[in-house]
Protein backbone atom coordinates (compact mmCIF):
# COMPACT_ATOMS: atom_id res chain seq x y z
CA UNK A 1 0.00 0.00 0.00
CA UNK A 2 1.35 3.39 -1.07
CA UNK A 3 0.48 5.61 2.04
CA UNK A 4 1.82 8.61 0.55
CA UNK A 5 -0.77 8.94 -2.04
CA UNK A 6 -3.80 9.02 0.47
CA UNK A 7 -5.99 12.50 0.78
CA UNK A 8 -7.92 12.94 3.99
CA UNK A 9 -9.08 16.23 3.08
CA UNK A 10 -11.53 15.00 0.48
CA UNK A 11 -15.07 13.13 0.17
CA UNK A 12 -15.39 12.79 3.93
CA UNK A 13 -18.50 14.25 4.80
CA UNK A 14 -19.29 16.31 7.45
CA UNK A 15 -21.14 15.20 10.37
CA UNK A 16 -21.64 17.16 13.70
CA UNK A 17 -22.33 14.08 16.13
CA UNK A 18 -23.29 10.45 15.23
CA UNK A 19 -25.56 11.01 18.36
CA UNK A 20 -29.10 10.91 17.01
CA UNK A 21 -31.11 9.06 19.45
CA UNK A 22 -32.26 9.91 22.30
CA UNK A 23 -29.82 9.19 25.15
CA UNK A 24 -28.72 11.66 27.91
CA UNK A 25 -25.48 13.06 28.24
CA UNK A 26 -24.06 12.84 32.10
CA UNK A 27 -22.81 15.15 33.85
CA UNK A 28 -20.24 14.21 36.81
CA UNK A 29 -19.75 16.71 39.72
CA UNK A 30 -16.39 15.29 40.62
CA UNK A 31 -12.85 15.93 42.45
CA UNK A 32 -14.26 14.69 45.91
CA UNK A 33 -11.83 13.06 45.28
CA UNK A 34 -10.64 12.33 42.07
CA UNK A 35 -9.79 9.03 42.57
CA UNK A 36 -13.26 8.16 43.73
CA UNK A 37 -14.55 9.82 40.38
CA UNK A 38 -12.22 7.83 38.46
CA UNK A 39 -13.51 4.86 39.93
CA UNK A 40 -17.39 5.83 39.27
CA UNK A 41 -16.44 6.77 35.71
CA UNK A 42 -14.70 2.91 35.16
CA UNK A 43 -18.09 2.00 36.87
CA UNK A 44 -20.07 3.90 34.16
CA UNK A 45 -17.72 2.52 31.56
CA UNK A 46 -18.05 -0.98 32.65
CA UNK A 47 -22.01 -1.25 33.18
CA UNK A 48 -22.53 0.08 29.37
CA UNK A 49 -23.93 -2.77 27.57
CA UNK A 50 -21.43 -2.72 24.66
CA UNK A 51 -18.77 -0.94 22.80
CA UNK A 52 -21.16 0.57 20.70
CA UNK A 53 -23.79 2.20 23.65
CA UNK A 54 -20.62 4.19 25.38
CA UNK A 55 -22.51 6.99 26.84
CA UNK A 56 -20.92 10.89 26.57
CA UNK A 57 -20.52 11.77 30.07
CA UNK A 58 -18.78 15.28 30.63
CA UNK A 59 -16.52 15.23 34.26
CA UNK A 60 -16.00 18.55 36.16
CA UNK A 61 -13.48 17.11 38.53
CA UNK A 62 -12.58 19.81 41.01
CA UNK A 63 -10.76 18.83 43.60
CA UNK A 64 -10.63 22.94 44.99
CA UNK A 65 -13.90 21.94 46.30
CA UNK A 66 -13.73 22.83 49.87
CA UNK A 67 -13.69 19.35 51.73
CA UNK A 68 -17.10 18.89 53.13
CA UNK A 69 -16.58 17.32 56.17
CA UNK A 70 -14.80 20.09 57.92
CA UNK A 71 -17.73 22.16 56.44
CA UNK A 72 -20.30 20.16 58.13
CA UNK A 73 -18.44 19.83 61.76
CA UNK A 74 -18.68 24.03 61.26
CA UNK A 75 -14.64 23.97 61.13
CA UNK A 76 -14.49 24.71 57.22
CA UNK A 77 -15.60 26.52 54.71
CA UNK A 78 -18.50 25.63 52.45
CA UNK A 79 -18.45 23.58 49.20
CA UNK A 80 -21.91 24.90 48.29
CA UNK A 81 -20.92 28.10 45.86
CA UNK A 82 -18.23 25.43 44.56
CA UNK A 83 -21.02 22.96 43.73
CA UNK A 84 -23.03 25.35 42.37
CA UNK A 85 -20.62 26.68 39.87
CA UNK A 86 -19.64 22.99 39.16
CA UNK A 87 -23.25 22.16 37.83
CA UNK A 88 -23.82 25.22 36.19
CA UNK A 89 -20.72 23.78 34.25
CA UNK A 90 -21.63 21.10 33.47
CA UNK A 91 -25.47 22.14 32.36
CA UNK A 92 -23.82 25.06 29.90
CA UNK A 93 -21.66 22.35 28.47
CA UNK A 94 -24.36 20.04 27.34
CA UNK A 95 -24.89 17.75 30.75
CA UNK A 96 -28.78 16.64 30.96
CA UNK A 97 -28.10 14.08 33.74
CA UNK A 98 -25.97 14.94 36.76
CA UNK A 99 -24.65 12.88 39.73
CA UNK A 100 -22.24 13.46 42.42
CA UNK A 101 -20.16 10.24 43.31
CA UNK A 102 -19.96 10.94 47.18
CA UNK A 103 -22.33 10.01 49.24
CA UNK A 104 -21.31 12.69 52.11
CA UNK A 105 -21.56 15.85 49.55
CA UNK A 106 -25.15 15.02 49.47
CA UNK A 107 -25.39 17.49 52.17
CA UNK A 108 -25.40 20.28 49.97
CA UNK A 109 -27.27 18.86 46.84
CA UNK A 110 -29.34 21.87 47.61
CA UNK A 111 -26.82 23.93 45.40
CA UNK A 112 -27.46 21.89 42.86
CA UNK A 113 -30.82 21.29 42.51
CA UNK A 114 -31.82 24.71 43.48
CA UNK A 115 -29.64 26.41 40.49
CA UNK A 116 -30.00 24.37 37.44
CA UNK A 117 -33.08 22.33 36.03
CA UNK A 118 -31.15 19.48 35.21
CA UNK A 119 -32.35 16.26 36.59
CA UNK A 120 -30.00 15.08 39.58
CA UNK A 121 -29.75 11.14 40.91
CA UNK A 122 -29.66 11.16 44.24
CA UNK A 123 -26.64 8.34 45.53
CA UNK A 124 -28.67 8.14 48.61
CA UNK A 125 -31.93 8.17 47.00
CA UNK A 126 -30.89 5.34 45.00
CA UNK A 127 -28.74 3.58 47.38
CA UNK A 128 -31.91 2.76 49.82
CA UNK A 129 -34.49 2.83 46.94
CA UNK A 130 -32.52 -0.45 46.04
CA UNK A 131 -32.47 -1.60 49.15
CA UNK A 132 -36.38 -1.12 49.55
CA UNK A 133 -37.11 -3.03 46.41
CA UNK A 134 -34.48 -5.93 46.86
CA UNK A 135 -35.09 -6.64 50.33
CA UNK A 136 -38.72 -5.53 51.30
CA UNK A 137 -38.82 -7.01 54.74
CA UNK A 138 -35.65 -5.95 56.22
CA UNK A 139 -36.16 -3.38 59.48
CA UNK A 140 -32.53 -2.43 59.99
CA UNK A 141 -29.47 -1.50 57.54
CA UNK A 142 -26.06 -1.17 59.03
CA UNK A 143 -24.39 2.16 57.80
CA UNK A 144 -20.43 2.22 57.13
CA UNK A 145 -19.98 5.88 56.75
CA UNK A 146 -17.78 8.79 57.51
CA UNK A 147 -18.59 11.30 60.31
CA UNK A 148 -20.12 14.12 58.26
CA UNK A 149 -22.56 11.72 56.60
CA UNK A 150 -24.19 10.44 60.21
CA UNK A 151 -24.59 13.65 61.54
CA UNK A 152 -26.42 15.16 58.27
CA UNK A 153 -28.71 12.03 59.19
CA UNK A 154 -28.04 11.28 55.05
CA UNK A 155 -29.27 7.34 54.95
CA UNK A 156 -31.30 8.01 58.32
CA UNK A 157 -33.81 10.13 56.94
CA UNK A 158 -33.79 8.45 53.52
CA UNK A 159 -33.86 4.92 55.41
CA UNK A 160 -36.82 6.01 57.63
CA UNK A 161 -38.87 7.16 54.69
CA UNK A 162 -39.12 3.16 53.94
CA UNK A 163 -39.35 2.43 57.22
CA UNK A 164 -36.02 1.06 58.09
CA UNK A 165 -33.85 2.09 61.35
CA UNK A 166 -30.10 2.34 60.81
CA UNK A 167 -27.65 0.72 62.63
CA UNK A 168 -24.45 2.71 63.22
CA UNK A 169 -21.16 2.24 65.04
CA UNK A 170 -20.53 2.60 68.55
CA UNK A 171 -18.65 5.61 69.25
CA UNK A 172 -15.33 4.23 69.77
CA UNK A 173 -15.58 2.23 66.35
CA UNK A 174 -16.70 5.03 64.59
CA UNK A 175 -13.85 7.33 65.90
CA UNK A 176 -11.45 4.33 64.53
CA UNK A 177 -13.19 3.76 61.31
CA UNK A 178 -12.56 7.48 60.47
CA UNK A 179 -9.07 6.72 61.04
CA UNK A 180 -9.20 3.34 59.00
CA UNK A 181 -10.50 5.77 56.19
CA UNK A 182 -8.18 7.85 56.10
CA UNK A 183 -5.38 5.65 56.29
CA UNK A 184 -7.07 4.37 53.09
CA UNK A 185 -6.75 7.55 51.56
CA UNK A 186 -3.36 8.25 52.24
CA UNK A 187 -1.81 4.50 51.40
CA UNK A 188 -4.30 2.43 50.03
CA UNK A 189 -5.27 -1.35 50.94
CA UNK A 190 -3.76 -3.89 52.68
CA UNK A 191 -4.68 -7.21 54.64
CA UNK A 192 -5.02 -5.70 58.11
CA UNK A 193 -7.70 -2.72 56.92
CA UNK A 194 -9.60 -5.69 55.17
CA UNK A 195 -9.72 -7.55 58.71
CA UNK A 196 -10.50 -4.44 60.29
CA UNK A 197 -13.56 -3.13 58.04
CA UNK A 198 -14.93 -6.60 57.81
CA UNK A 199 -14.51 -6.58 62.11
CA UNK A 200 -16.60 -3.04 61.59
CA UNK A 201 -19.18 -4.90 59.59
CA UNK A 202 -19.66 -7.67 62.21
CA UNK A 203 -20.24 -5.86 64.54
CA UNK A 204 -23.45 -3.61 62.81
CA UNK A 205 -24.68 -7.42 62.22
CA UNK A 206 -24.03 -8.23 65.68
CA UNK A 207 -26.55 -5.68 66.42
CA UNK A 208 -29.12 -6.61 63.95
CA UNK A 209 -28.50 -5.54 61.02
CA UNK A 210 -29.19 -7.35 58.05
CA UNK A 211 -27.89 -5.11 55.14
CA UNK A 212 -23.95 -3.48 55.06
CA UNK A 213 -24.59 -0.12 53.15
CA UNK A 214 -21.02 0.78 51.74
CA UNK A 215 -21.79 4.61 52.49
CA UNK A 216 -18.03 5.88 51.55
CA UNK A 217 -16.79 5.69 48.43
CA UNK A 218 -13.31 4.11 50.18
CA UNK A 219 -15.51 1.31 51.94
CA UNK A 220 -16.04 -0.91 48.42
CA UNK A 221 -12.31 -0.50 48.14
CA UNK A 222 -11.84 -3.00 51.06
CA UNK A 223 -14.89 -4.97 51.25
CA UNK A 224 -16.67 -6.93 48.47
CA UNK A 225 -20.03 -9.11 48.51
CA UNK A 226 -17.92 -12.09 49.66
CA UNK A 227 -16.55 -10.87 52.77
CA UNK A 228 -19.82 -10.77 54.76
CA UNK A 229 -22.50 -13.34 55.36
CA UNK A 230 -24.86 -10.75 55.10
CA UNK A 231 -25.74 -8.07 51.47
CA UNK A 232 -23.13 -5.41 50.83
CA UNK A 233 -25.19 -2.32 49.57
CA UNK A 234 -22.42 -0.49 47.27
CA UNK A 235 -24.14 2.75 46.52
CA UNK A 236 -21.00 3.84 44.04
CA UNK A 237 -21.96 0.62 41.80
CA UNK A 238 -25.83 1.11 42.12
CA UNK A 239 -25.37 5.10 41.36
CA UNK A 240 -23.29 3.89 38.22
CA UNK A 241 -25.69 1.24 37.25
CA UNK A 242 -28.80 3.61 37.61
CA UNK A 243 -26.71 6.70 35.61
CA UNK A 244 -26.25 4.55 32.93
CA UNK A 245 -29.76 3.42 33.16
CA UNK A 246 -31.52 7.07 33.02
CA UNK A 247 -29.00 8.06 30.28
CA UNK A 248 -30.01 5.53 28.04
CA UNK A 249 -33.79 5.76 28.39
CA UNK A 250 -33.11 9.14 27.07
CA UNK B 1 1.64 21.24 70.34
CA UNK B 2 -1.35 20.35 72.10
CA UNK B 3 -3.88 20.30 69.15
CA UNK B 4 -7.37 20.66 71.10
CA UNK B 5 -6.41 24.68 71.37
CA UNK B 6 -6.39 25.35 68.14
CA UNK B 7 -10.10 26.68 67.36
CA UNK B 8 -9.87 26.59 63.07
CA UNK B 9 -13.68 27.73 63.02
CA UNK B 10 -12.87 30.84 63.45
CA UNK B 11 -11.71 33.69 60.78
CA UNK B 12 -12.70 31.17 57.95
CA UNK B 13 -12.75 33.34 54.91
CA UNK B 14 -16.02 32.34 52.82
CA UNK B 15 -14.14 31.38 49.14
CA UNK B 16 -15.65 30.32 46.42
CA UNK B 17 -12.54 28.00 45.36
CA UNK B 18 -9.41 27.23 47.29
CA UNK B 19 -8.24 27.61 44.29
CA UNK B 20 -5.77 30.97 44.86
CA UNK B 21 -2.62 29.94 42.99
CA UNK B 22 -1.74 29.82 39.00
CA UNK B 23 -2.23 26.72 38.51
CA UNK B 24 -4.07 25.73 35.24
CA UNK B 25 -7.67 23.35 34.80
CA UNK B 26 -6.77 20.83 32.09
CA UNK B 27 -9.25 20.23 29.56
CA UNK B 28 -9.37 16.82 28.22
CA UNK B 29 -10.93 15.70 24.87
CA UNK B 30 -11.86 11.78 25.58
CA UNK B 31 -13.81 9.29 24.74
CA UNK B 32 -11.40 7.90 22.23
CA UNK B 33 -12.19 5.09 23.20
CA UNK B 34 -13.48 5.95 26.83
CA UNK B 35 -11.60 3.36 28.49
CA UNK B 36 -8.47 4.66 27.41
CA UNK B 37 -9.40 8.28 28.71
CA UNK B 38 -10.03 6.76 31.97
CA UNK B 39 -6.66 5.23 31.98
CA UNK B 40 -5.31 8.46 30.79
CA UNK B 41 -6.88 10.46 33.89
CA UNK B 42 -6.19 8.08 35.82
CA UNK B 43 -2.27 8.86 34.77
CA UNK B 44 -3.23 12.82 35.77
CA UNK B 45 -3.73 11.32 39.22
CA UNK B 46 -0.78 9.43 39.95
CA UNK B 47 1.14 12.03 38.75
CA UNK B 48 0.12 14.77 40.91
CA UNK B 49 2.97 14.78 43.67
CA UNK B 50 0.58 15.10 46.67
CA UNK B 51 -2.96 15.11 47.35
CA UNK B 52 -3.09 18.97 47.94
CA UNK B 53 -1.66 19.43 44.76
CA UNK B 54 -4.92 17.42 42.48
CA UNK B 55 -5.78 19.64 39.98
CA UNK B 56 -8.76 20.47 38.19
CA UNK B 57 -9.70 18.50 35.51
CA UNK B 58 -12.47 18.99 32.68
CA UNK B 59 -13.17 15.63 30.90
CA UNK B 60 -15.08 15.72 27.38
CA UNK B 61 -15.49 11.58 27.00
CA UNK B 62 -17.68 11.88 23.69
CA UNK B 63 -17.65 8.21 22.44
CA UNK B 64 -19.83 9.58 19.78
CA UNK B 65 -17.86 11.47 17.70
CA UNK B 66 -16.93 9.31 14.01
CA UNK B 67 -14.17 6.71 14.09
CA UNK B 68 -10.97 8.38 13.25
CA UNK B 69 -9.64 5.46 11.48
CA UNK B 70 -12.56 4.84 8.88
CA UNK B 71 -12.31 8.95 8.72
CA UNK B 72 -8.56 8.72 7.94
CA UNK B 73 -9.13 5.51 5.31
CA UNK B 74 -11.64 7.74 3.56
CA UNK B 75 -14.51 5.47 4.37
CA UNK B 76 -16.54 7.26 7.59
CA UNK B 77 -17.14 10.40 8.02
CA UNK B 78 -14.69 13.22 10.00
CA UNK B 79 -14.70 13.67 13.45
CA UNK B 80 -13.32 17.09 12.99
CA UNK B 81 -16.78 18.85 13.83
CA UNK B 82 -16.87 16.63 16.75
CA UNK B 83 -13.37 17.54 18.30
CA UNK B 84 -14.32 21.19 17.67
CA UNK B 85 -17.58 20.96 19.50
CA UNK B 86 -15.68 19.22 22.06
CA UNK B 87 -12.59 22.05 22.65
CA UNK B 88 -15.36 24.94 22.33
CA UNK B 89 -17.43 23.15 25.04
CA UNK B 90 -14.19 22.51 27.69
CA UNK B 91 -12.80 26.04 26.75
CA UNK B 92 -16.33 27.35 27.85
CA UNK B 93 -16.48 25.43 30.96
CA UNK B 94 -12.97 26.64 32.35
CA UNK B 95 -10.27 24.48 30.57
CA UNK B 96 -7.04 26.42 30.27
CA UNK B 97 -5.02 23.68 28.82
CA UNK B 98 -6.58 20.85 26.35
CA UNK B 99 -4.82 17.47 25.48
CA UNK B 100 -6.55 14.99 23.85
CA UNK B 101 -5.05 11.42 24.77
CA UNK B 102 -5.42 9.41 21.61
CA UNK B 103 -2.38 9.75 19.30
CA UNK B 104 -4.22 8.93 16.08
CA UNK B 105 -6.40 11.68 16.21
CA UNK B 106 -3.93 14.01 16.13
CA UNK B 107 -4.37 13.92 12.82
CA UNK B 108 -7.42 16.02 13.59
CA UNK B 109 -5.71 18.46 15.46
CA UNK B 110 -6.33 21.48 13.45
CA UNK B 111 -10.34 21.21 14.54
CA UNK B 112 -9.26 22.29 17.73
CA UNK B 113 -6.02 24.73 17.28
CA UNK B 114 -8.07 26.67 14.57
CA UNK B 115 -10.85 27.15 16.51
CA UNK B 116 -9.64 27.92 19.99
CA UNK B 117 -7.02 29.87 21.62
CA UNK B 118 -6.33 27.94 24.65
CA UNK B 119 -3.17 26.33 24.52
CA UNK B 120 -2.85 22.39 23.14
CA UNK B 121 -0.90 20.15 24.27
CA UNK B 122 0.11 17.90 21.41
CA UNK B 123 0.90 13.90 22.14
CA UNK B 124 2.80 13.50 19.20
CA UNK B 125 5.54 16.60 20.06
CA UNK B 126 5.45 15.79 23.04
CA UNK B 127 6.73 11.83 22.99
CA UNK B 128 9.44 13.18 20.33
CA UNK B 129 10.50 16.25 21.93
CA UNK B 130 11.36 13.18 25.17
CA UNK B 131 12.92 10.89 22.78
CA UNK B 132 15.29 13.74 21.52
CA UNK B 133 15.94 15.07 25.18
CA UNK B 134 16.41 11.91 26.43
CA UNK B 135 18.28 9.93 23.65
CA UNK B 136 20.40 12.75 21.58
CA UNK B 137 22.60 10.16 19.48
CA UNK B 138 19.56 8.33 18.11
CA UNK B 139 19.07 7.76 14.49
CA UNK B 140 16.04 5.42 14.54
CA UNK B 141 12.95 5.06 16.32
CA UNK B 142 10.64 1.88 16.24
CA UNK B 143 7.14 2.41 15.72
CA UNK B 144 4.00 0.70 16.83
CA UNK B 145 0.35 2.69 15.61
CA UNK B 146 -2.60 1.97 14.01
CA UNK B 147 -2.72 2.48 10.30
CA UNK B 148 -4.92 5.37 10.77
CA UNK B 149 -1.51 7.23 12.66
CA UNK B 150 0.88 5.50 9.66
CA UNK B 151 -0.70 6.81 6.82
CA UNK B 152 -1.09 10.54 8.26
CA UNK B 153 2.27 10.36 8.93
CA UNK B 154 2.45 11.77 13.06
CA UNK B 155 5.04 10.39 13.93
CA UNK B 156 7.31 10.11 10.44
CA UNK B 157 6.92 13.96 10.22
CA UNK B 158 7.57 14.52 13.82
CA UNK B 159 10.27 12.36 14.31
CA UNK B 160 11.93 13.57 10.76
CA UNK B 161 12.20 17.14 12.58
CA UNK B 162 14.55 15.86 15.29
CA UNK B 163 16.48 14.23 12.25
CA UNK B 164 15.33 10.64 13.25
CA UNK B 165 13.86 8.28 10.61
CA UNK B 166 10.68 5.74 11.64
CA UNK B 167 10.39 2.47 11.57
CA UNK B 168 7.31 0.77 10.79
CA UNK B 169 6.47 -3.58 10.69
CA UNK B 170 6.25 -4.69 7.53
CA UNK B 171 2.77 -4.75 5.64
CA UNK B 172 2.11 -8.45 6.89
CA UNK B 173 3.22 -7.50 10.41
CA UNK B 174 0.87 -4.22 10.50
CA UNK B 175 -2.00 -6.23 9.53
CA UNK B 176 -1.68 -8.67 12.36
CA UNK B 177 -1.01 -5.43 14.48
CA UNK B 178 -3.69 -4.17 14.10
CA UNK B 179 -5.98 -7.51 14.52
CA UNK B 180 -3.83 -7.53 17.48
CA UNK B 181 -5.18 -3.86 19.16
CA UNK B 182 -9.06 -4.84 18.06
CA UNK B 183 -8.49 -8.07 19.97
CA UNK B 184 -7.36 -6.05 23.12
CA UNK B 185 -9.77 -3.39 22.56
CA UNK B 186 -12.61 -6.51 22.49
CA UNK B 187 -11.55 -9.03 25.16
CA UNK B 188 -8.32 -7.31 27.04
CA UNK B 189 -4.88 -8.64 27.77
CA UNK B 190 -3.45 -12.23 28.18
CA UNK B 191 -0.05 -14.19 28.20
CA UNK B 192 -0.22 -14.65 24.23
CA UNK B 193 -1.24 -11.15 23.44
CA UNK B 194 1.76 -9.73 25.46
CA UNK B 195 3.85 -12.34 23.99
CA UNK B 196 2.47 -11.41 20.31
CA UNK B 197 3.48 -7.91 21.07
CA UNK B 198 6.72 -8.35 22.25
CA UNK B 199 7.66 -9.82 19.25
CA UNK B 200 6.63 -6.91 16.83
CA UNK B 201 8.69 -4.72 19.25
CA UNK B 202 12.03 -7.06 18.64
CA UNK B 203 11.12 -6.97 15.01
CA UNK B 204 11.54 -3.59 15.06
CA UNK B 205 14.62 -3.94 17.25
CA UNK B 206 16.43 -6.38 14.74
CA UNK B 207 15.48 -3.72 12.00
CA UNK B 208 17.95 -1.01 13.94
CA UNK B 209 15.04 0.38 16.24
CA UNK B 210 16.82 2.32 19.20
CA UNK B 211 13.61 3.08 20.54
CA UNK B 212 10.21 1.47 20.78
CA UNK B 213 7.85 4.08 20.42
CA UNK B 214 3.85 2.71 22.01
CA UNK B 215 2.40 5.33 19.49
CA UNK B 216 -1.55 3.71 20.68
CA UNK B 217 -3.03 3.90 24.03
CA UNK B 218 -3.42 -0.04 23.80
CA UNK B 219 0.26 -0.89 23.38
CA UNK B 220 0.81 -0.04 27.25
CA UNK B 221 -1.72 -2.00 28.10
CA UNK B 222 0.50 -4.88 27.22
CA UNK B 223 3.70 -3.57 27.37
CA UNK B 224 6.02 -2.46 29.73
CA UNK B 225 9.92 -0.96 29.52
CA UNK B 226 10.87 -4.40 31.58
CA UNK B 227 9.75 -6.65 28.56
CA UNK B 228 12.37 -4.55 26.22
CA UNK B 229 16.13 -4.37 26.07
CA UNK B 230 15.46 -1.16 24.77
CA UNK B 231 13.50 2.03 26.12
CA UNK B 232 10.04 2.10 25.78
CA UNK B 233 8.45 5.89 25.37
CA UNK B 234 4.57 5.43 26.49
CA UNK B 235 3.42 8.14 24.70
CA UNK B 236 0.21 8.60 26.99
CA UNK B 237 2.60 8.34 30.05
CA UNK B 238 4.77 11.69 28.55
CA UNK B 239 1.18 13.53 27.72
CA UNK B 240 0.26 12.82 31.23
CA UNK B 241 3.31 14.35 33.11
CA UNK B 242 3.84 16.82 30.54
CA UNK B 243 -0.07 17.99 31.37
CA UNK B 244 0.54 17.99 35.30
CA UNK B 245 4.04 19.67 34.84
CA UNK B 246 2.12 22.76 32.65
CA UNK B 247 -1.09 22.79 34.87
CA UNK B 248 1.61 23.47 37.42
CA UNK B 249 3.66 26.19 36.32
CA UNK B 250 0.64 28.31 35.97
Amino acid sequence: MDISSIDISTNIPETMETDTNNEKTIGIIGGLGPEATADFFNRIIRNTPTEKDHLHVIIDNNPKAPNRNPAIAGTGPSPFESFKQSALRLKQAGAELLVMPCNTAHAFKDAIIHNVDTPFIDIVEEATAHIAKHYPTIEKAGLLAVDGCLQTRLYHNALAGWEIETQCLDTRAQHDFMELIYQIKASGVNADIKQTMMSFARSLEDNGAEVIIAGCTEVPLVLSPKDLSIPLIDSTEILATQCVRYARQG
